[in-house]
């Protein structure tokens, strides 16, 4: 297997992609995919396709394809996706409320076991999903006694930056930022951010060009 | 300017953050920002932030630094966002619902004009931001009607091709995907997937090798 520093982020984004379409072959009946299938059902390219597994050793048969039930046990080994990761949620307004109930989070083994506020009217709260909303004052504890390894931001922008410091210090290290700003963590912590707005400034300046992509 | 097509996407999505980055400076009164300052604030590099910005013409000045309200237009304008967009959203799920209270996509110009399902029990209800959930078999009328310009898929995945082909049969060739799927479409039409899962799948990937990001 190729030392992993030297593999780009791209792949691992790709390989998670594939992922999601061997599901989908799988599902349909498939037992066997070629690269050029993979590739155009990933809106990719199969010489990428071939190189970005080819990173951690191939696992295709030329001529043949790739056994899609067994493609998909070598990614989520790769993805370290192959078992249960627990999240805790920080901001129970509206985005978060919807990610405690977004079934493809559970699905994939990604399981909400706690969230926080600091507004007194939801603290104490029951969500739908049964979980009680806990006051952000206790994350500390929390973050221990439910064993949360990963912390996901929904706060608003202001709150951002204090409530990723509180998982730091919580020794939670991996965080998925939904809040529309940056936020500054020393090199030993893992962020990833989602900001929908990006997505769309990337769809405006196509529009407003009107280049096709 | 550089030709559109010679482009990363990657710049553009940097351009987008930059933005993000100076209304924060501009907030905090700063007049002048250096590419050094600016790459620091956005997790990038100086020479990376000057050949972002020099495929557009520059705006800096050798020793000074970059105008803060200044390169905030000027971005504006390269990424076409200096005007509003209408948005149409499908699927007033969880996750619907929350990007219609979204108040970061309001503030940035995105408008979200019309709302629509399929299911009876949401066809006809107010939502909170005074809209009222519209029957999904009325997407081609009020398309243009309400002119819409981008569409935004937050269904199941089962439903997201259906929806993205409504779509582009209304002739909305911008889709904003938040579904966890992938959805096929022409090359005449431009698609931005937003998939939680994948970047949840790189952090997994990270936290299970252990790996300084």
């Amino acid at each position: 297997m190729a030392k992993s520093e030297k593999i780009p982020e791209a792949t691992i984004t790709r390989l998670s992609i594939y992922y999601r379409q061997l599901e989908l072959l799988e599902f349909d009946g498939y037992r066997m995919v070629s690269s050029d299938k993979l590739a155009w059902l990933s809106q990719g390219n199969p010489a990428q396709v071939r190189k970005d597994l080819g990173y951690f050793g191939g696992f295709g048969v030329r001529g043949v394809g790739y056994d899609v039930i067994d493609l998909q046990a070598q990614i989520k080994q790769i993805l370290a996706i192959n078992r249960d990761w627990n999240l805790g949620i920080v901001g129970v307004g509206n985005l978060g409320s919807a990610l405690l109930q977004y079934h493809n989070f559970s699905e994939r083994g990604f399981k909400c076991v706690a969230a926080f506020d600091n507004a007194s009217d939801k603290i104490g709260k029951v969500l739908p999903s049964g979980l009680k909303v806990m006051d952000i004052r206790g994350l500390d504890s929390a973050i221990e006694e439910f064993d949360i390894e990963i912390g996901v931001i929904t706060t608003p922008p202001s709150a951002a930056q204090t409530v990723a410091n509180l998982f730091l210090k919580a020794n939670v290290n991996a965080i998925l930022n939904f809040s529309p700003t940056r936020i500054s963590v020393p090199e030993c912590c893992l962020v990833q951010n989602i900001d929908f707005s990006v997505r769309l400034d990337i769809l405006c300046y196509k529009l407003g060009r009107e280049i096709v992509n």
